[in-house]
């Protein structure tokens, strides 16, 4: 066997004005980031007997373009490619990432970059990617929302009140007709929105095309009754192709929402599902089950502000972003903070909630959802939070009504309508049998 | 507006035999699994005030088909469907889920029940999803590798000794013509397959149609000149429809394996990738950047051992696990288990490395990959824990040995060859100056 190469071991030729490039070359306190660099805010807790500096370095060049050692090679943009760490107050660096290191449009490449390997390296014992700013060069190389928070709006015919969705429960284990039933019910009630929860796609005893079918129908004879708009926010979490399938038999039967678990799907298909939704022009509703596998940790992993950006990004229309008082943890600051990411235009950096600028240009502001645990009695704090522009989800706390559905979604709908006309919930009680029967039932607690 | 539904508060109606299901129906220590069920091994460690037993209830009733209160609603599927926590040994447990809660062939579906919401609840503090038994029902319902282990070697004609790999530093900043120069390089020394890195796609000084052209050409003359097999593994890692597009033009000039960011892409484009690969049968090699966003915890999120699992039933022929010896966190015992999960057929369950039982039934075994912060030095080690049937792959390793790529191609066979020869280094590198020279750089010694 012939082996030329093994043979000559000869050099590789350098370029001439060649230096090597180490994690210290990573760290620029002099550096004044341009308006074309995307910045990471990180919290950065060093490994036993790594500086912070050292640390810090090793991030911005695993994360750009260097590796542990030093290499022969040289090209001229290198160092112009380098991240570049300008902020350093332990425990919080800012890096800068120069906008070429990144393939316009594409999220999981991005992604790849700043939230890839970092988290493993042994130079880190924890380590927190806490916020981003997205230069407009970025943001404009993704197509954001389809309809955001006042196309939501519109579809729906509601300008002046928080929307109400309801899951049907228990969210897996009814068949289609006992789906319809309840739904129905909710609807009755006075529920906007109806939506599968995150594991109701395409079981054997509840098959996705019959449910479309049947739902619709349901709904438009529903509307006919109520005189209100109603809708469906159907699940189509599946592998690509089956999704696209499912998203046009949605668009057939008159859909104008779509429910994706836009985690377990992923990035990739996200972004081709909202090129192809220019055709179908549905309302995408970003379930998040999976964030907290990585957000919990506040010292490690990649906060939810990160993930509702880059949701806002692709352009989803309405994400989740926790409750304050519901079964699921979310701490006000949190939510706060995630309803300005969903809402906002322009946002001022604030170290204090550890939020970088956002100048979000033409990218549309998006519902912020709040579900998990909730039932009538904690509207009121939840209306007092997140203010009008929100969809309530309760999905329990219709379902375990005493009453049943419709008295639940009805004690929902009675309490939402007292809160925004500033009427307490006690007093609206005495009008309301249902609303008083939720509030003896679960009064205003929040669930663990 | 008329609002008839407001109005009726009627009651839902109950079916009979109706009763009410709370956490405590999720736990049951008498059930024996069925052999369709899939079961999960959780680490769990309740909130504050929380007893074990209940924040497993609840573990299983939000996974499955439970919620945070009781319901009213009944349907003759809720019990038999619901999780049962049969095994309880504190922090452990293990719950059984009927394979009828799963969507087949959807594992989105499959990861939002039961690596969804879960990670956020209150009830608990932390927890850990560590490993899964997959019944063959499941398993059966994907399609998996496409070549396999087996295959893989086949394409490359290697059959008796660890692939050999080396990623281009630096990883993004090169042009196209000075990474084909370093290619030409890395291969004339001797390495079977050229990488791209996590972060290089389609930038604007390397774009990806003309260095898939470039390279395979390149590729097809270094074969003819060295006699060997030689293959690119470009990145592919972008939004589904690209990914395809990009997939298609690896096909058309004559590549063998696509490059996929398997995280920061997502199971949903994965899946269809798998799929669409029927008519390419191009090898994936599945890099994991993101990972330890989720995996490092161990008392957190999900371990590496369920991606890996999940990455080998969608269909990926290789997958990153770890070097125990190189920059990014990677401890024996996990790597060790993840070689098994690539390559093996059948699992006992081994409770000591919490691992359940696997038989992978027709699904192929694929290769483990060991990467980051690899040099010479380490090559005996790494062989030594992984044996034959390994691709290591070597990045600065490689690019930043002193005679330039070329001699640190060289240094890395020499010291492969050396090691399943029965060599040692030292002994070797009297007779390979070039591996001589990277021993005198990096020693022995484990990069941080």
């Amino acid at each position: 066997m012939k082996r030329r190469g093994r043979k000559s071991g000869k050099t590789f030729k350098k370029s001439s004005g060649v230096s090597k490039i180490k994690y210290i070359d990573f760290i620029n306190q002099n550096y004044r980031p341009t308006k074309n660099d995307l910045i990471c805010l990180f919290r950065v807790e060093p490994a036993k007997g790594i500086k912070f500096e050292e640390a810090v370095g090793r991030v911005a060049s695993e994360s750009s373009n260097g590796t542990w050692t030093d290499v022969s090679i040289e090209s001229s943009l290198i160092k112009e490619l380098a991240a570049k760490a300008y902020y350093i107050q332990p425990p919080w660096t800012k890096i800068a990432y120069p906008h070429q290191l990144f393939e316009e449009g594409n999220m999981s490449q991005i992604l790849s970059s700043i939230a890839g390997n970092i988290f493993g390296m042994k130079a880190v014992k924890k380590l927190r990617l806490e916020d981003i700013y997205w230069p407009e060069t970025i943001l404009n190389s993704f197509r954001g929302p389809t309809h955001g928070l006042r196309g939501v709006r519109k579809i729906l015919k509601i300008y002046d009140r928080p929307i109400t969705a309801t899951v049907p429960k228990p969210k897996v284990g009814l068949t289609t007709n006992e789906y319809i039933d309840v739904a129905k019910e909710i609807w009755l009630g006075g529920v906007d929105l109806i939506k599968d929860d995150e594991n109701l796609t395409n079981q054997s005893y509840i098959k996705f095309s019959e449910r479309v079918k049947k739902m619709f129908r349901l709904r438009d004879k529903i509307e006919r009754e109520t005189g209100e708009r109603k809708s469906y926010l159907i699940n189509i979490t599946a592998p690509y192709k089956e999704m696209i399938r499912r998203a046009k038999l949605v668009n057939d039967y008159g859909g104008e929402f779509v429910m994706i678990d836009i985690l377990t799907v992923g990035w990739s298909a996200l972004q081709s599902f909202r090129d192809i939704n220019e055709e179908y022009q549905l309302a995408i509703h970003a379930h998040r089950a999976f964030h907290a596998a990585f957000t919990r940790d506040r010292r490690h992993g990649v906060s939810m502000k990160v993930i509702a950006e880059v949701a806002r990004i692709i352009g989803v229309d309405q994400i989740h972003v926790g409750t304050v008082v519901g079964k699921l943890e979310s701490p006000l600051t949190d939510v706060k903070a995630l309803i300005q990411i969903c809402r906002e235009t322009r946002i001022k950096e604030n170290m204090k909630i550890k939020i970088l600028k956002k100048d979000w240009g033409k990218v549309k502001p998006i519902f912020p959802v709040s579900s998990g645990g909730i039932h009538p009695g904690l509207i009121p704090k939840i209306i007092e939070i997140f203010g009008n522009d929100l969809i309530i989800q309760v999905g329990g706390g219709v379902l375990g009504h005493p009453g049943g559905p419709r008295a639940g979604a009805k004690a929902v709908r009675d309490a939402l309508e007292a809160t925004i006309n500033n009427i307490n919930l006690e007093e609206a009680s005495k009008h309301s049998r249902e609303l008083r029967e939720a509030l003896d039932k679960w009064g205003y607690k929040t669930p663990i």
